[in-house]
């Protein structure tokens, strides 16, 4: 059986985090949320870890401006740190991988907008890793970031609860044909707003109808969506918005109401009411 | 210009880490030794962060057991862990890039190797990323660890003082031909012996031509290395053994001796006496 045969990309990882331990010494939730959640020496705050990559051809076309190439690699991380409820990034480690014959300004161009990320959201790149690749091989992005959050203000997928409200930040959809998907900035204000009261947080990155199934599964519930209710980005249909992916907004489940900056569309149910298709996935 | 022009894999870092300023609230050392080194809540602890990526066609061949693949890509980060004086690992995350025509089984076989490296040196492995890549990518496996040591014990790469002793450990060279690239056990225990005396100490991966060069740089001082006393794997020659790479062993300075493992081959002197030329380099 080969990769595209397995049922996609959340089987496959099912299928291989069976038998891996983790030491609650040291772990407090390994695989299965935006980032790993990691004990520190101080009982009131967590350490988070988190690893991302991009791939050319796949997250990025091969003509792109190098800079917002670098800018997309370190925003999809922090935004899953902000999905824990807005953590304060620390650290990042920054993998290349490339074929020999590469130009040297287009890896430079790429640090470039790793470090406009490092200054804009106060993070150190403290390391990594340059590798090259055999002949025609697609360069690869790997960016590895570590972070603190306070324990009260950790949020996790797996919170919801029967009656909360379903909502996300922003506007959905056509987020590659935009080209948001390379500008887009992590959420961490509506994330740190939202962690006041939410039960249950994630980022969207592969399709709200991917992602909230996810996040459903990781808390044992279900969900009911009003689709009039998701909010379109720009001119795209509800398909576009569900599905396309790309969109690094905020999805998340409120007891009462959404604090500012959220869209209502839903509410959580014991089982899936309004099931959904669809989404990107690397391996179906 | 492209990356081949550059003059070596070090040019290019130096090149990508200018402007790149780092937070001394949280960082005690960016790039340029084994692992980053950072604070932590207790300031009797420093955490460690590193990452490091292999590569298939460079790193390893396409018929290699997949078991075998998972174990070596472990044991490279736990190496560069090690060599900062005995670090204990604590969490790793996984990447893996692969073809969608790749066999689940490999992925599995893959995994197999990164938990018996769990299991071996207690630490979790608590998330990661699969990415598919474009029809004829090669697969790829990211790693990245955190590790944690006494403040103490973490010997850097700069400390080496004129008129210490040079020692490695174990023998070098004809690791790749002769297959102990995919089985080495990374130096813990003599990294913790060592880390009692030694002003300075690194990890060989890309030889001692190429790794001996930069502790010296790091620390601002030369070498003398007596030919005759460098140890040979099985019946390799010098030249191997200094060029190969992939030997994994320590490389460390102390003042008066070294302990018991340690086979001492120079001293560090003001300038470089004996120019080494070769090693492993991605870029030249």
């Amino acid at each position: 059986m080969n990769l595209s045969e397995i049922g996609g990309e959340d089987a496959l990882i099912d299928r291989l985090k069976a038998n891996l331990a983790t030491d609650p010494d040291h772990v407090i939730k390994g695989i299965g949320d935006d980032c790993a959640v990691l004990k520190t020496g101080d009982p009131e705050i967590y350490g988070l870890l988190k690893t991302d990559c991009v791939v050319e051809g796949v997250h990025f076309a091969e003509n792109t401006a190098p800079e917002a190439v670098g800018w997309k690699a370190m925003a999809r991380v922090l935004s899953d740190l902000a999905a824990m409820g807005g953590a304060k990034p620390v650290a990042a480690l920054v993998t290349v991988a490339v074929e020999k014959n590469r130009a040297v300004s287009e890896i430079e161009g790429w640090y470039t907008g790793f470090r406009k990320a490092a200054d804009r959201y106060e993070f150190s790149i403290v390391g990594g890793e340059t590798t090259s690749l055999p002949e025609g091989g697609p360069a690869m992005i790997s960016i590895s970031m570590t972070g603190e959050i306070n324990r009260e203000s950790c949020i996790f997928r797996s919170g919801a609860q029967i009656g909360d409200l379903i909502a996300v930040s922003g506007r959905l959809g056509d987020s590659f044909e935009s080209g948001r998907h390379l500008q887009f900035e992590p959420r961490f204000d509506l994330a740190r707003t939202a962690a006041g009261s939410a039960t249950a947080m994630m980022d969207l990155s592969d399709g709200l109808a991917k992602d909230l199934p996810r996040l459903a599964t990781a808390s044992g519930v279900g969900f009911s969506i009003d689709f009039d209710k998701v909010p379109l980005n720009g001119e795209c249909n509800l398909e576009a918005a569900l599905t396309d992916g790309e969109d690094y907004e905020l999805l998340a489940t409120f007891p009462d109401s959404a604090p500012a900056g959220f869209t209502v569309i839903g509410k959580i149910t014991e089982t899936i009411e309004t099931p959904l298709k669809g989404g990107w996935d690397h391996f179906s």
